[in-house]
């Protein structure tokens, strides 16, 4: 089975964007099986779009398309698909009411412009798209497949993963593919590969991929069998040495990411918790409020940027600030205690750090970041130094201290 | 004229390959007024390889290929090519003299896979490539130009700038093409390109496409000119006409983002901001922070996520939420004032809302949100409701809240 891309937009085609989407597809495609062997960027343009999707065909057996279902007049991959097959659109009159109705919802009128939306090549099946208003829809034509998507990431990825994807597999036969996911916090990608590659080397299958992010490493095992129980069983083989090399490193195995796994262990025990927040300016409180029914456990944060914001919220002293300075151990574990308190929280975090690009010192360089833990999850704090730019630093430094709090829920050792 | 790039490997359609000579010679095509309008990448395979050289010579008027010139059986560019121009190749035997001379200097034999090299398609110009031995070529047919060059970009960029950016500007005539994006916040797709279409419909040049994002949309005016300033003037155009009809919407037309913009005004007029947060989190005040000198302005934030939070940190009397509830237009206006108050700031921002997926009632169901403005910008509140799920409804709250505060400083009537 070869898959390609197609890449819907003008936009995507200037210096400043790469298309981020057919990274995406070409991760999951190659996950169950299926290598991408064409990827194509094509203006919004329709006889090169045309041309293009016939290209696509005549190439290849299933073709992912991405972008270009939009109200406007530059969204024509609809139009140019239906040509390239030879077939016509008709209006769906059910979505085009569904259509309307969302926007009365809202209490708007919907624009006539918008009612293309509801146009669905003949023979195509319309997927539904929960996020936005443009659907997605299949089609099969002489043993291919098409899929046109709509190209927001936040909408196609989770159609394609929900609607499309098992399309695919059952196209791809035979073999089942399967991927876990090894997630862990705070630690550098050459220190886990240094870690866990003598046991992965050992193994042809699973395949394993290593993937660095900021403050986060995965580890990828895809493996192939007959059927599932095989493929969970052969990933297990090697999960259980990685996971014990790695000694409670890893936090996530089943697609959650940290923010999930710390919200899930409060909600299990019960335990509120508190944010006072001062370089990361919000960041680990809107992770934790990230996540769906997060007011069972988030009671509170407060992001005190200036002194006198440490000192009214906080009651952090200004000869401690004055002693110590504001980017130090013991500010840091006033902040985490103090929030805790006023809130009357189970759990208190502070942070307080150098974010960059200003602001750094000798003795207190850009990326020095204190994390305190006060409370349920025991009392405990952190110094740290991380690389990178103001926004590596931010994100490092909010993995890190949910990292500080789901180890201390577990009783893990303090990093 | 329209351009078009193949980048040609198996290597380059992993998940984690983004092809950057496509960006290079993106950027470099349009410094020179050409814009490109389809992107291939293909695998290595003949057939493959042979029928994107086919729809790339039929669809565009100049053709570029990176890669899959070197001497192993993968490198299949020089016979695709050819095959696809209905040509034959030759050996060229003073470059193979070149090339067993050069093996020669480095003290080596050359292999014999190296020989096919040495292979140019029949009528094409031999391209000396300095730095590899991989030789360029470039061949003209029915009015096209096609530029085969090798893929380490350490060789490709300096043959692309002295050898075959002369030949492209040829072809080109000194035509500049220059982009303008302009931003317009808290407006959906289909509203904006209502007021708009009619306006950039009578213009050829610039070609307008338009973005929508959560709670953004984009214009993208792209013109071609003779030079610079006939550009800008032409952009300049066809914006003052769209401006007028956006009436003070468009916040942006140099690639800031609404969070820079709000924070230049305050830097500028030595204002100072403090925000009180509910649904969204800490978003709203992670956005105000991302921007590097946010000290300057950001005063301080809480996100007041239980009543008890709310009553603490703003005073907000628990009477108040019995009588209206903590989702109000009342609340909201509390928060604003209060935050504004404790921080002894210029302004002050609230949000109240509903992110879901649950809270909901008939009355005040999810997505209904609620923010306020308090201090220098002006008293002002809004009540909105976005469509979209959580993620979705907390991004287009932040992005509302933001608006409200550059309205507000820009004296632009509430929305």
């Amino acid at each position: 089975l070869k898959a390609s891309i197609l890449a819907i937009g003008s936009e995507l085609l200037t210096p400043q964007r790469a298309d981020t989407n057919a990274l995406f597809l070409t991760r999951r495609l190659l996950e169950v099986g299926v290598a991408v062997a064409l990827r194509q960027t094509v203006a919004d343009d329709m006889q090169l779009l045309a041309a293009a999707f016939r290209h696509a065909l005549a190439t290849t057996d299933l073709v992912i398309a991405t972008g270009g279902l939009g109200p406007t007049e530059d969204d024509l991959t609809r139009e140019a698909a239906a040509a390239a097959l030879g077939r016509g659109l008709t209006r769906d009159a059910a979505y085009l009411d569904a259509l309307r109705e969302r926007f009365a919802r809202y209490g708007r009128v919907m624009a006539p412009v918008n009612e293309k939306q509801a146009d669905l090549i003949d023979g195509a099946v319309l997927i539904k798209n929960p996020r936005g208003t443009a659907p997605a829809q299949s089609v099969e034509s002489g043993g291919k497949l098409l899929v046109l998507l709509p190209g927001p990431p936040g909408e196609m990825e989770p159609l394609f993963d929900a609607q499309v994807l098992p399309l695919v597999r059952q196209r791809a036969q035979g073999a089942v593919l399967k991927t876990r996911v090894l997630r862990i916090a705070s630690m550098g990608e050459s220190e886990v590969e240094q870690l866990v590659a003598p046991i992965y080397k050992a193994f042809e299958n699973p395949r394993t991929t290593i993937l660095g992010g900021a403050g986060q490493v995965e580890l990828h095992l895809v493996a192939e069998a007959a059927d599932e129980a095989e493929a969970d069983a052969r990933i297990e083989a090697l999960a259980r040495p990685i996971r014990e090399a790695l000694a409670g490193r890893v936090y996530s195995e089943d697609g959650k990411d940290l923010a999930q796994v710390v919200a899930a262990l409060l909600k299990e025990r019960r335990l509120t918790i508190a944010v006072a927040e001062s370089c990361t300016g919000g960041q680990l409180s809107a992770r934790l409020t990230d996540v769906p029914g997060s007011s069972a456990y988030f009671e509170r944060g407060v992001i005190t940027y200036s002194n006198a914001a440490k000192a009214d919220l906080l009651g952090v002293p200004g000869e401690l600030i004055a002693e110590k300075g504001a980017v130090s151990e013991e500010v840091a574990r006033v902040m985490a205690g103090a929030a805790m308190q006023s809130a009357r929280a189970a759990i208190g975090v502070g942070i307080t750090g150098i974010a960059g690009p200003d602001g750094g010192t000798p003795e207190k360089p850009v990326g020095l970041v204190y994390l305190a833990l006060a409370g349920a999850a025991g009392d405990r704090v952190r110094r740290a130094h991380f690389p990178g730019d103001r926004d590596r630093v931010r994100q490092q430094a909010v993995q890190a201290a949910l990292e500080m709090v789901r180890r201390g829920l577990l009783k893990l050792a303090p990093l």
